[in-house]
């Protein structure tokens, strides 16, 4: 068992020269742009370099809905590609990018956790290798573009009052969700309302995700709509001429980045779009990459597995062609408590009847999962106080849905605690089992798709929705986007809308409450629910504590 | 003679590796953190153990008033250290970062020119190492914190009134001028009027460049001053206990950038201040580094020499304990005619008493410099049209002034046409000359240190200034800050106020139009004209035109 905290386990870890990880993956250095000595991205040559190689097993993991008691995606992640190495096989892991706002706000995250990390750590919840930042800068051209134009004679007739493109920063600055700007008289242009997002809530965050490459990054830019004439008829970014010095500002970040797990594994760290007004995965790019340079590729998406893994099978894996080979679910005995109804106080006492009527949360996902035709196996993130009763309990409940639940210990032992489960998802993942389908076709109404996601994902009984929203759904169909698959934004804490109704709740509606059309990321988003996208900073906010201490390491981040 | 444009001729280069150009200055590769293959961050940990070497000799490159005919003191300072680096000498130079935001108005610029150029000209006008945009984070974090503040109840009783702490990007966005923010109601904050500056304006980018290592960064962003109290007491950022946070942001920034010139002399190309609001030189862990590793180090001033060279001695040598031993003066033949009267148009016929009369800019220049105590050279960028006649006329003017003026050829021939200024600088740099002191004492009151540079430098006959600002500088005395040095903002066009007053102007007067304390920093400045911190995009901007061309190039930036 370990004692250390995972910053104390992190810096413990000696890193490989990042040559020596692009090396396992048969990168050349010369195709490794370095970012010190341990961070690195691949070059963009070399990518398209390998369009003919094979395609190795693509493996999800997903969770339950989160509970306070923590479920470990995260960490499963890394330490399932850890344990994929261990057993002889080339693994590599696709994880997102944090980002560098809500460090200021409450502490870092680790990647992983205790003995299944990503480094290094500190970096990556700074400025890692600047993706973020041209993220920020092409967003906020094209909005300095949008007022120019208008500040010169706006030859576009663009209504200042339909202007949809806000600005960015990676920061957590409530004051910023709301503003004037052009004040000061005729050299400062047009005074408007409009206000700042977090650069995650970036539509060009979302599409620098789904991109393929960088010729349908700038087509997906040039597609986004930024505005809207008295007419209502769309002006996107192309109108405006911004999509070329975008894509000149994103040709960097589009290239993955590489680091590595605490045990060496290649991981591809890269993009990090919100969960819930975007689709919440590691960009296509990575993924793609990893893919033909590894054989087992392990990735994970936001959430639970009613928002992350229904957004990662039904509009990142439809959009790349992507087809899962196996996914796992992650869950813990005390995530399973709580769904059963226990309060995270009562957690330390073993609950054998809370466990197994917790376990429905569990049992539904599995059940939707299987529905997208790939096999599932439940990975049990083990914690100290698990009795073996409760694991027992679990397991046989998992047996009882037509799957498998298998018990790891990779917080603890890394690799050496999770050979069990790698071994499984190997060999599900080879054979062949997978028949993967998106939950609806192309060609349904967006409504439909709506209606579709609800019913056979939450399980909700009906969707509620304003004669205005399903007027412009249908607008849009007119439009010709009535072929784009939908992004839910919903709470993550329950199948419903209602972020305490835990397990598997029936008998509940659905209301959307907005609908938004991210014409480049190619999606339509059904907002059900408060979603902020500009944090604000707490009382007390933890960059009152972060430093350098006197040997020149950074303090008070975790 | 070359026919091909600046970008030509940079991207017919072939780099070396940077570990190589580091090892030519005897910096371990363990000691260099790569960005790609051809960039490089020296570390913090090196540098230190540096610190009991001997420095080299340090050259500063500054010029004449600037005119539309051009002056290329960027491109002399990098022919020069190509030029002692030709004749045997250890040498490298210490240019600063250009702007991302700029390029996306007019142009991107070259560093340097011709045949005398710092490489990757892409990457230094795009992202670069991520410098400006740690800077941008670390100052918008403060910003937040501020806001935060007075949010969750104000205890530092922070007058919202008063609050002079803006926000920056690094963009070209008029519209971010003048803003109201936290609209929108309670959970956004109190509403009030503030703005954007661009990054460059940033006091954080001076302090950056100002610093002498990771603890007088700190100290230096602690001392800023971000609002005033009812009663006028100042609050410091430390107040906001946000100056380790900032510090963190900027720990990598403050590391040195490592490149090279088309003949592979390393260059330090770090930080980059504005030269009216702030003091315009590269930063000073730059040249104290560059002055351990070389024995001749080449650096630049912004703006003419009224402007940027004596801020360079009075600022940042005074500041850093650096002591020049060699000035170059940089000045074309075209330059002395427009400031002899000549219009742009007729520039191309030879015109030797308009050269002679232009004369008396250089003059003055030259008999200022040598005020400082250090020996100055005349380096004559040589253009195509310069007449023998027109030559002889700038040498022979030169020679009664008790200096010597060289025709250089670097920006045509590379190293082998400025040889002959690099033996006449490394020969004065050696002889022991140089007995540099600045201007004024720390002692002298603020008023009078506006008085002395407005005198001695500009020959005004007198300092026009409003009782207010003469109080102002009163009050910031009894405060402590009187022994600050004093940063002009003024036209770089002219000695006068005048930009169009060209030549040697006297019987002009200086008007102070305010005053602003830039605690942190540690400066005054004397602001004598319009000062514009945040730029517009002109009515086609540049970003229109930039792209990726069909081989993955970028077009349209220069």
């Amino acid at each position: 068992m370990s004692h250390l905290t995972d910053i104390e386990i992190a810096r413990a870890a000696r890193a490989k020269p990042i040559q020596d990880i692009g090396a396992s993956l048969g990168i050349p250095p010369e195709h490794l742009l370095p970012y010190g000595h341990d961070k690195a991205k691949v070059d963009q040559g070399f990518i398209t370099s390998l369009s003919d190689r094979p395609n190795g097993k693509l493996i999800l993991v997903t969770a339950i809905n989160p509970t306070p008691a923590g479920e470990g995606k995260t960490t499963t992640t890394v330490g399932l590609g850890d344990g994929l190495s261990r057993i002889g096989k080339k693994a590599a892991i696709c994880i997102r990018e944090a980002s560098l706002g809500p460090n200021f706000g409450m502490k870092g995250g680790a990647a992983g956790g205790g003995h299944a990390q990503v480094i290094p750590m500190e970096d990556m919840n700074l400025h890692f290798t600047g993706d973020f930042h041209a993220i920020t800068s092409a967003h906020n051209l094209l909005s300095a573009m949008i007022d120019n134009h208008i500040y010169w004679g706006n030859e576009l007739e663009i209504d200042e009052r339909r202007v949809v493109w806000r600005r960015v920063l990676d920061m957590n600055d409530r004051a910023l969700r709301d503003v004037v700007t052009s004040l000061g008289g005729v050299a400062n242009g047009f005074p408007r309302q409009t206000g700042f997002d977090i650069t995650v809530a970036s539509e060009v965050m979302a599409i620098l995700c789904l991109a393929s490459d960088l010729q349908d990054l700038q087509r997906r830019l040039g597609d986004m709509i930024v505005a809207y004439r008295r007419d209502r008829s769309p002006i996107y970014a192309r109108d405006l001429k911004a999509d070329g010095a975008m894509t000149v500002l994103l040709k960097d970040a589009m290239q993955p980045n590489l680091v590595q797990t605490l045990e060496h594994t290649p991981a591809f760290v890269h993009g990090g779009p919100f969960a819930n007004i975007a689709h919440g995965c590691n960009s296509v790019i990575a993924t793609t990459t990893a893919l033909k340079l590894a054989d087992y590729v392990v990735t994970e998406a936001g959430f639970g597995a009613d928002l992350g893994a229904e957004k990662f099978m039904n509009i990142k894996c439809r959009k790349a062609g992507l087809s899962p080979d196996c996914v796992v679910l992650v869950a813990t005995i005390r995530a399973m408590k709580m769904n059963g109804g226990v309060a995270k106080a009562d957690l330390g006492a073993e609950n054998v009847s809370a466990v197994e009527s917790g376990c429905a949360n569990l049992g539904r996902h599995i059940e939707n999962l299987k529905s997208f035709g790939v096999p599932v196996v439940v990975g049990i993130n083990h914690f100290t106080g698990d009795t073996e009763a409760e694991i027992a309990a679990v397991q046989a409940y998992v047996a009882g849905q037509g799957a498998e639940a298998v018990v790891c210990c990779h917080w603890a032992e890394g690799s050496r605690g999770i050979t069990d489960l790698a071994t499984r998802v190997a060999a599900l993942a080879d054979s062949g089992q997978a028949q993967f389908a998106p939950l609806y076709g192309d060609e349904m109404p967006l409504f439909d798709k709506i209606d579709c996601i609800a019913k056979r994902i939450y399980r909700a009984d009906e969707v509620l929705a304003p004669t205005a929203i399903r007027d412009q759904l249908r607008a849009w169909e007119e439009a010709g986007y009535g072929h784009l698959p939908i992004c839910m934004a919903k709470t993550q804490y329950s199948f419903s809308t209602d972020p305490n109704l835990r397990g598997a709740p029936t008998g509940h509606s659905l209301p959307v409450r907005e609908v938004r059309l991210s014409a480049g990321a190619g999606f339509v988003v059904a907002i059900c629910g408060d979603i902020m996208t500009m944090p604000g900073l707490p009382r007390v906010p933890s960059a009152e504590k972060i430093m350098l201490n006197d040997a020149g390491a950074v303090t008070g981040l975790f």
